[in-house]
Order: structure tokens, then C-alpha cells, then sequence
């Protein structure tokens, strides 16, 4: 059973300023439990129903500080998911350090601010295999319960480091990506193994102070009349042609 | 002002049960509006702001039965956005009628469910040009406010047509392409000008039942962890590579 200050407790990890104040936050749904017990996350605390518990009770033994047999019913009235199909996890946030990037792949979001567009992206990176995700402070926050669940568990894989990306990309020697209505269509270019592509805010694109920083801007043809594309479509878009193998 | 009457048949707009009836639907904010105004849609009234009538006064007695000006709190209280920049429209749907597949691409959406998914698709087929969907009766409603709100304006430009995708893609002789994990990479084959598209559902992929349909199996390449894409993802990628210039 979940206690009425657990309850509580969970209710409020749907704030950011309680999750910033109590360094931890909230995984719903089995299966993102499930990746979260298979990660390197601290789980502090995990409510599960009894149809999923056996089979896990050692990992839970092993991987949790605290867990409790609870009902489906219980984990929707404490947590953010119209229905939970069976579990939800008290977790650690980890701290905000800076990626050591190596040659590879890195995003880097301008304001993203859309939740679920955040967790699309995170997902879609963990798909092409970027780890590393940099991120301007105005970006939704990474460990909002809407973006973890739209992660559908790569929230486990990918990291993601808040900070002013100016600086960042400032002190980069990289090159740097953007997409842009008048740049190179993208298909033509050789695609980097390499290098920062620079996703910008879904109203505004990439914002004036971070254009100066892209080195090489690029376009995806359009055939239609769609003024734009979903911030998270792009991305999709771009990492699949960086990331094609090359002949 | 907006009356009563007006704001209680917009708040029974949002449920499809009653645009099914009284065969209306809703589209919030300035931009859609405007777009509206331009496209072929039966407009049946309009509510505006001060700040945006004046120059669309001309355009509001040619192409709606009725408009009138109210404020931003108004369009806020009747409709479903959480702020509103200046406009809402009750506009008429169009009759569910099979579209005049000719030689190009078609997308077929093999239940969809969530409506900021199917907007989002929307607007991805948009923007590469793609005018026809062909969609299982169980897809989200394309008149759903989400659904138009995500679609930025391309609900005017992609016509929707809602059937049995079993039997529609059994009377049709045209390349079938799906998306699985054993297919042949997408970057691969020979992009199609003319075929049909199937976009599985966010949680079951494609059903068995549409996968003989499928003549062409097809992969986009993973180098990462993630189990799946997004469905929205996954539609913008493949169509990125299907309508890709040929040299």
C-alpha cells in the first residue's frame, strides 16, 4: 500500500521546483521501470502491483532501497498516467555535469519547450545512438513525468546537460549544424560523424544569438506547403542522414 | 461578444460524438485561422479580436456566414487553448469521400491513436507534398481540436479519408511499404514515386492483418538502443527518404 505521505510526496514531484529542492523525480509504467532497474539511476523508492512483483523481486531487492506491493489504482491516484499498467519509481536526478565528447554525435536544443517534444527527441537520439544531449536552461526540464514517459525509457541512455548553449557552443571547435530555410540541402552533404546540430525552439527556431555559432546550415527539401516542420520531426529527420552509413 | 448559445455549442464541439451530429468543428488561434480563410473549408463563424479584424474584415464577409469581435479571455473561455492569440472558427467537415489516388505517394495510418501523433503527421505529409491519407476508423478523429491545432494550418492542404484499411488495401495495385525491424534499409531501395505508405500504431506497429498487404518491408537503420520511434518520427523519416531527389 502507498502511504498518505508518499502519496503526497509523489503528488508533489510533478513540480519542478520540488524535484530541483529534492533531487529526485518520477517513472511511471512498467516497462519504463523496468529499463530503470536495468540503469544506473539510484531508485529510492518503487510501488508495484502484484501481477509484475515476483518476477522482479530480486532485481527490486537488489536495485531499491524501498518497494511496496501496491494496486493499479493506487499508482494512478498518486501519479501523473490515466491508467499505469503497473509500477512507478521514486529516482535520484543525477547531477548537471558537462559531457566528455569524444568524436561523436552531439544535440544541442535551443528552448525545446514543448514536454513531450523533449521526450520525442530523447528517444529519438537513444534510436541513432546520441548519447549526449546539450541543452539551454529555458528547455523543458528532463525529468518532468510527461517527458519521461514520451522517452518510453531512453531517458536511461541518453544524457542530458543544462547550460547556456552560447558559451557552450562558443568554447566548441566542432562543427556546428543548424537547420535553416536557405541552407545546403542536407541529402548533398557529407554527413558528420563529428560535430553539434543545433535543434532550434518549435516557434522561433534557432535564435539570433546562437546562429552566428552554426558553421554549416542545412535544409531538408520540401515539396509541400507546410511552413515548418515539428521540432522533433526534424531532429528524426537530420540524425537519420547523419547518421547513414556511408558507402 | 460571444453569446451563451455560442460558447455552450463550441465546448460540445470538442467531443466527437457532437461534430459528428452537427457535422462543425473547431479551429483556435490566429494562424490557423488565417489559413483557413484561405483554403476551401465552409466557414460558419468566426470569432476575432480587435487587434487582428481591421485587416481581415474584407476576407471575414467573403468567406464567413458570420463573424463577430470579441476578446482574447472570451476565445480562451469558449474554446480549448490555454491562451489564444486572437481567433476561434466553427468551420463545416468535409464529406468522408475516397480520395483520387493518382500517381503518387499515399500515406495509410493504421490507427493512429493520439491526436498530437496524427497532427503532427498531418503536417509532416504537408510538408513533403503528400495531399492524401487514407486512415483505420479507429485513427484519432482528424477534426479533433489537438489534431488541428498540431497540424499548424496543413488541415487545410491534406484531405483525410477514414475506411476499412484492410479492404481499402486490398482493392488497391500499387507498391505497399511498411516499416519493421527486418526489413530491407530504407536508404537502400529505389524510392517510390507512387505506392502507398502504412504508418502502424504508436504501440503495436502494424496489425497482422494489414502485413500481407505489404509488399515492400522496409527498416530505417538503428545504431542505438531505443525498442522503437515515435510514429510521427518514423512517418517524417521515411517520407524524407521516398521523396528525395533521384539524380
Amino acid at each position: 500500500m502507498i502511504s498518505k505521505a508518499k502519496i503526497k510526496h509523489i503528488k508533489a514531484l510533478q513540480a519542478k521546483k520540488y524535484r530541483k529542492e529534492h533531487q529526485c523525480f518520477l517513472v511511471e509504467g512498467i516497462k519504463s521501470v523496468d529499463e530503470l532497474l536495468r540503469s544506473d539511476f539510484e531508485v529510492v523508492w518503487v510501488a508495484i502491483t502484484s501481477q509484475f512483483m515476483e518476477a522482479r523481486r530480486a532485481l527490486l531487492n537488489q536495485r531499491a532501497a524501498e518497494w511496496t506491493a501496491c494496486t493499479e489504482a493506487e499508482l494512478v491516484a498518486a501519479g501523473t498516467f490515466q491508467t499505469n499498467d503497473g509500477a512507478l519509481a521514486i529516482v535520484r536526478c543525477k547531477p548537471n555535469t558537462p559531457p566528455q565528447i569524444s568524436n561523436t554525435l552531439v544535440l544541442a536544443l535551443d528552448t525545446i519547450r514543448d514536454p513531450g517534444n523533449l521526450g520525442t527527441i530523447i528517444r529519438t537520439a537513444d534510436w541513432f545512438g546520441v548519447e549526449h544531449i546539450v541543452a539551454s536552461v529555458e528547455t523543458a526540464d528532463f525529468y518532468n513525468p510527461k517527458v519521461i514517459a514520451a522517452t518510453m525509457g531512453s531517458f536511461c541512455r541518453v544524457n542530458m546537460y543544462y547550460t547556456d548553449l552560447e558559451k557552450f557552443l562558443a568554447s566548441v571547435s566542432k562543427p556546428v549544424y543548424g537547420a535553416f530555410m536557405n541552407g545546403t540541402d542536407v541529402h548533398r552533404i557529407a554527413a558528420p560523424e563529428n560535430g553539434i546540430l543545433v535543434i532550434g525552439n518549435e516557434a522561433n527556431g534557432i535564435s539570433a544569438a546562437l546562429e552566428k555559432f552554426i558553421s554549416n546550415r542545412v535544409t531538408i527539401p520540401r515539396l509541400g506547403k507546410a511552413e515548418s516542420l515539428n521540432a522533433a520531426i526534424a531532429t528524426g529527420i537530420l540524425l537519420d542522414v547523419f547518421t547513414q552509413k556511408k558507402d
